[in-house]
């Protein structure tokens, strides 16, 4: 198999499917419901399969239907895959008399296609998302208890609405929740030109806040700093400049010497423990990645003698933690910011398992595309679309 | 000079001192009133001096005079001297026409001996400890702001009542200021055997609390266990337990598998690292020290999923942010469990300055002691007694 992977598009995949014309099933209400499972953990490769199942049945009581528009594949889904994440699926059974599974993916856009019985303030053809993790969003439809869904206001594209609950959540939450910032205040951080980073980048700038960015050194750096900075970051540096002490008066000058509250990590290791020096009395270390893989190693007396805080967000505790109320009103501020312009949508490809597809065919290409993800063959957002009914 | 320094009693240095008639001198008056003072950072054998000063004028408006009873010679006192500690003395002048001086010291218990005008809610004769950091009591008296004086309840011993400010402070607050402990629940902390190690055991125990206390491996280390849980400890085991994986099982019987949320680290390295994996979710890890000298390291998964927040603790800093009110509530707090017998004063010596020594005597003595302190000669707590007017 030797498909143009490498210059997958918005319907890579649907397009590749096409040029396989032998896989088309002739019924294609065989297709009506379909999910990305797994019955153990592992390889993504080796374990997921697409798999379709009878229609729904029609919602019971304070759920509703929807069917999923687009779901991202992000790294965490991986990891949940290999069951080297902390957080675990339940398994669930799809048809009756068969063996339960486990539905990848913790994030996507569904809309609301019919509701049960003493539902309220849901319509249908409302844009829904998940509070609840990872409750398996790689498929074409679901049944969801009303308390689990959050309302996403529909004046954005499908691909921000699909991305929100993550990435920009992540941005958002860690910018409110543990410094109280006013405008001209600064932030640090490193892994700036992630996902979430470069949200952080623009949350930051659409408050007044200025930021410090950290990238890795690498070919083509400065192009990366003017992307950086074409978001809203005041400045932008490497880990190298990072190792330097004479980088210190540098993070002066640009700063004034205002103290620095508030650093984001997603990377730790040496590069983290650089990036701690940086910072004022009283501020807070939030860390939420190590794509390092290494510790995050820290002078002792910055806590006792500088009160740093050291301390972890993880999206998914937010949403446990927090009411649905409080969800909502997320939701309604992070498409506000996109809907104004002040947060992009990501870089993304979409990849379409068409409804005409066979289960073999696009088990076998959801497996090709995995892998080619596992050897970093993509730098955008991948986003699933499960086509159904 | 070959003073039997080595057994060294409460009267130690005053003993010496009358071994050396030919050094004291025939005018008590000379004496009224001395200080240990440095006019530059600097190994403290090297810049350390007793020097004897005039008496102190009468008490100005919202001042008390005091007489210091004793003051003890704290390992932080030792860094404020070389310099390389972050809270630093101010100069004074205590003679006319003088240099100005530093004088040592940060933690000691004064008694009044006579008020300015507009004192209120102080009396001679009443004990106090300084709220402000590094005032200065290696000195036989001094003039207090009433607004940095704290009274200290007179039912305890002077040893207890000069201790007090620092060690059993710091354990106390570090028990409740970060984790909402009921008896029944954890504590988990290393440098069991400094002390606030052994205050952190006593103050746990009167709350109903368990406590699992790690040391380091030694000649001895059987007895030390013993006399740790005398004081009151749940469980003692050394860093080396702690660096066998097996050890979780350990930990997991003695606490029945109930999460523990508080440890309090003063070590730091990878005793600290492995200590922190037996923490559960949402849990703190206090550091006030780092003994090994190492960095604290932590993976950042910890922070991530199990919510840890990595902090510092800082008597210092509690004094400042903490009002007048407070500070004497926590000195009554400390005191009633100290004369109620659940917290015990340190084992100690005391250093006596007689007032008939000379200046370049008594220097040379302490500056002896000092030496032999940096050499790890002393493993109770050391006070000086200055003897004045």
């Amino acid at each position: 198999m030797s498909l143009p992977l490498h210059r997958l598009h918005s319907t890579g995949w649907l397009h590749s499917a096409r040029l396989k014309p032998r896989h088309f099933s002739t019924s294609f209400s065989r297709f009506a419901n379909r999910a990305v499972v797994y019955t153990n953990n592992g390889s993504p490769q080796s374990v997921l399969s697409v798999v379709s199942y009878p229609s729904l049945p029609a919602p019971p009581p304070q759920t509703v239907n929807v069917r999923y528009l687009l779901s991202p594949i992000n790294p965490a889904d991986i990891n949940v895959v290999e069951g080297v994440y902390p957080a675990k699926p339940s398994r669930v059974t799809l048809q009756d008399n068969a063996d339960s599974v486990f539905v990848g993916g913790n994030e996507g856009l569904a809309e609301v296609t019919s509701i049960g019985d003493g539902v309220a303030n849901i319509k249908v053809g409302e844009w829904v998302v998940t509070g609840k993790q990872q409750c398996g969003t790689w498929r074409s439809g679901a049944n969801l208890d009303t308390k689990d869904v959050i309302k996403v206001p529909k004046n954005v594209s499908e691909v921000a609405a699909a991305t929100i609950t993550v990435n920009p959540a992540t941005a958002y939450n860690m910018l409110a929740d543990f410094t109280d910032l006013k405008p001209g205040d600064w932030v640090i951080q490193n892994g700036a030109n992630s996902a979430v980073g470069q949200a952080v980048i623009q949350i930051a700038a659409s408050r007044g806040l200025h930021s410090i960015n950290f990238v890795r050194n690498r070919e083509g750096v400065d192009a990366l700093k003017e992307q950086l900075k074409g978001l809203g970051a005041t400045h932008v540096a490497t880990y190298d400049d990072l190792a330097d002490k004479a980088f210190r008066d540098t993070v002066k000058a640009w700063t004034g010497g205002k103290p620095i509250r508030l650093a984001l990590n997603c990377v730790s290791g040496p590069a983290t423990t650089n990036m701690a020096r940086h910072l004022g009395p009283d501020a807070h270390l939030v860390s939420y990645g190590a794509m390092s893989k290494q510790p995050l190693s820290l002078p002792t007396s910055l806590f006792i003698f500088k009160n740093l805080k050291s301390v972890g967000f993880w999206q998914s505790r937010w949403y446990s933690q927090n009411s649905k109320d409080d969800r909502e009103t997320l939701m309604k501020t992070l498409v506000e910011l996109i809907s104004t312009g002040k947060l992009k949508e990501p870089e993304h490809e979409i990849i379409t398992v068409a409804a005409g597809q066979s289960d073999e065919d696009a088990t076998r290409n959801l497996r090709y595309i995995l892998t080619r993800m596992a050897e970093g063959q993509y730098g955008k957002k991948v986003l699933l679309r499960l086509e159904g009914e």
